[in-house]
């Protein structure tokens, strides 16, 4: 089974807003054995939406559109897909009375003729009720391919295709199985690596194994696809595949992530294992208690961040010693070594770990290189401190120290399990 | 001029990345009036590359392709690249000298025959070199589009935008002036806004200025956009129909944002203030304090943030009273309202903001509502604190969250400016 993803609006091709709407339904799409060929983005006109659905028409079995349907004159998709269907818009009772009870109720105020406007869907659509919102789902079907409308809202649009789209699909389309396995491997580099596992790679394709190379700071994630009749026999195939890799590359291997990135590893293993974490920030500046809290049950583990980007909070908040910054500098591994320590006295953890430097563009304080960072581990009153040097820009910078505390902490869960 | 973006890999299309390289590359162009038509994600295959050039051949002026152009197997643009233009792959010596000095010094390993591969390019393409990178980017013209190659790797493709193809454009194109403003508008909702200004946006398109309605937690922002010959007449037409907005619904608009968001309002009128500020956050998780420092230059005004996630923690470095939490819960006012003094206090700042709350989808210490967060604000020893209810799921709660903090703040810097 086909599908393409159509994300509708301007603030999307101007670069105003990022899209994640369509990573959230590729990825579910994915998930239940549906490929996904396309994602577009494109404006919000009658002509364009029309040319664009027109374009996919009997080309893929779904189309999946997401936007353009709020109350504003803006927002054309509707009326649109009424018109490619030769169908009319009717006023939907059922609609109209779920708007309006929202709308009464939750926002608490009269409901205007434009929510009224909402309850208008075409005669010939089946409506995928939006209990979370007040634009409804639509569902049409023109010869060999569903078309899918859902409003933009990111969880209006996750809760219709979690709770209606994936069930319409499972019930009406025979999916083939679809396994993607992604191996970690760290301390190579894409090229190097390539050469080492060239004969391996090519041994792949006799399984119609699909390779992929997803590079990031300091590690490679292969990803190891194929689709067939059933999910145990491909599964077990990539398996033994990636025990054959293991073997060619046993230093560098660090093993099959379920999860989608390292970091939904470290989660998993912290869990686990009852420890429990905090973090001293500097150059980071709370991007690392950021992700840790992001996902639920985070207060299980994590306890908190002493963000000190000031070098005096540094002393004040963390106890570190002025003398040490006066003889190291504030970036070096002996201030991120008493900064790791402190958060772990303060928050009263197992263990903790910290950032200090420079993220640039200009020097702070301090004369370290730009795109310099120490960093600092503890675990059972050992402190490990390393130093790196990221480069330039500064978002890099920052995002290669996040991912360096994954790493660090990955390997130490790890070997401790 | 009409441009599309077509960004390769299949990460794209299975959810595994988002893609910020096309909203990077669409805000470029934009900005020196180019139009982005649609973006494109697709696979990287021979096949699927093919059918997507050549359906936008002769169709747009410009087409960016970006990924699939790193060593290994999986990345097979440039092949296909040169086989639709009917070229070949040709050694360059240039390029080659400039992938060995990078990799020989930077990385100070030999270089691998991989590498010596990424010195091919098709005879007929102009080279853009890549100064951060190994991958080169490429520009081949066929008839009426210019088609351009860039690495995915995101700060060598924001490199070769503005360092290469911009000043290309610049100078190939003529170019039409093209100018978006947006206005912020706070405390109405979509539909009601949309409603109270129906005559005025009714007027707007007799002079072909296009609205859109970009609804965000408690703010809609309204963009008009148009483009013609002259910046400075559009930028006059457009600042007086803001004007005339601005007398419809005085209560409700805020102004002209000449950032993107909210978020960049607030750095510049803290960068223009000349204060300082800390953060004391429980819920938001350091998200707050991540934001802040993301941008350059936030040393000069944000000191630290205290992410005080356990509740014992607040107690321990905050100084909140135990009798507080123990009396109001600590999802309160009361606790915000301390929390926000007690950074203020340990990073001497002159500004905090605190929130705490319980993001869900569990409830946490305390018996607070999922969804509800208490926020607390300090400026010259006055404290002002807010209740809200920002429902489900977790991810939303804390994202409204630090939207607020920006509302916030921009109130009360823009009243003291």
């Amino acid at each position: 089974m086909k599908a393409v993803i159509v994300t509708i609006g301007d603030e999307l091709l101007i670069g105003q807003v990022i899209d994640t709407n369509s990573v959230f339904i590729g990825q579910e799409l994915e998930a239940i054995g549906c490929s996904v060929l396309e994602k577009v983005a494109i404006s919000d006109t009658i002509e364009v939406i029309t040319n664009t659905i027109n374009r996919y028409q009997n080309q893929v079995d779904l189309v999946v559109l997401t936007g353009g349907l709020g109350p504003t004159k803006d927002d054309v998709t509707k009326k649109t897909l009424a018109h490619y269907f030769n169908d009319e818009l009717v006023f939907n009772d059922e609609v109209y009375l779920h708007v309006k009870k929202l709308i009464e109720g939750y926002y608490n105020r009269p409901i205007t003729e434009m929510n009224r406007q909402q309850a208008y869907v075409p005669s010939n659509c089946t409506v995928l009720f939006n209990e979370v919102g007040t634009a409804p789902g639509m569902l049409m079907v023109k010869e060999q391919t569903t078309f899918v409308s859902l409003p933009g809202v990111p969880y209006e649009m996750k809760y219709l295709v979690t709770e209606k789209l994936l069930p319409y699909i499972k019930e009406q389309f025979k999916l083939e199985a679809i396994v993607h396995k992604t191996v970690l491997t760290v301390g190579i580099g894409e090229s190097l690596l390539a050469e080492k596992i060239e004969k391996w790679e090519d041994s792949l394709q006799l399984l119609n194994i699909h390779l992929a190379y997803l590079p990031q700071f300091g590690l490679v994630r292969l990803r190891l696809s194929k689709t067939g009749s059933s999910v145990d026999e491909i599964e077990a195939e990539i398996i033994n595949k990636t025990s054959e890799l293991q073997l060619l590359i046993p230093e560098f291997f660090i093993g099959i992530t379920n999860a989608d990135s390292l970091f939904n590893e470290v989660v998993l293993l912290l869990k686990q294992s009852g420890l429990t974490i905090a973090t001293a920030e500097s150059c980071t500046g709370g991007s690392i208690a950021q992700k840790l809290t992001s996902v639920e049950g985070s207060s299980g583990y994590f306890k908190g961040s002493a963000v000190t980007y000031a070098t005096e909070s540094k002393v004040n908040i963390l106890g570190i010693q002025q003398q040490t910054i006066d003889t190291f500098s504030v970036v070096s591994e002996e201030v991120a070594r008493e900064m790791a320590l402190g958060a772990k006295r303060i928050f009263k953890t197992d263990l903790a770990i910290s950032t200090t430097g420079n993220a640039g563009p200009l020097k702070g304080d301090g004369d370290a290189e730009v795109g310099t960072v120490c960093m600092a581990f503890v675990f059972n009153d050992k402190v490990e401190s390393f130093t790196f040097n990221f480069g330039q820009p500064r978002n890099k910078v920052i995002q290669a120290a996040v991912e360096k505390t994954w790493l660090i902490l990955y390997k130490y869960l790890k070997n401790n399990q």
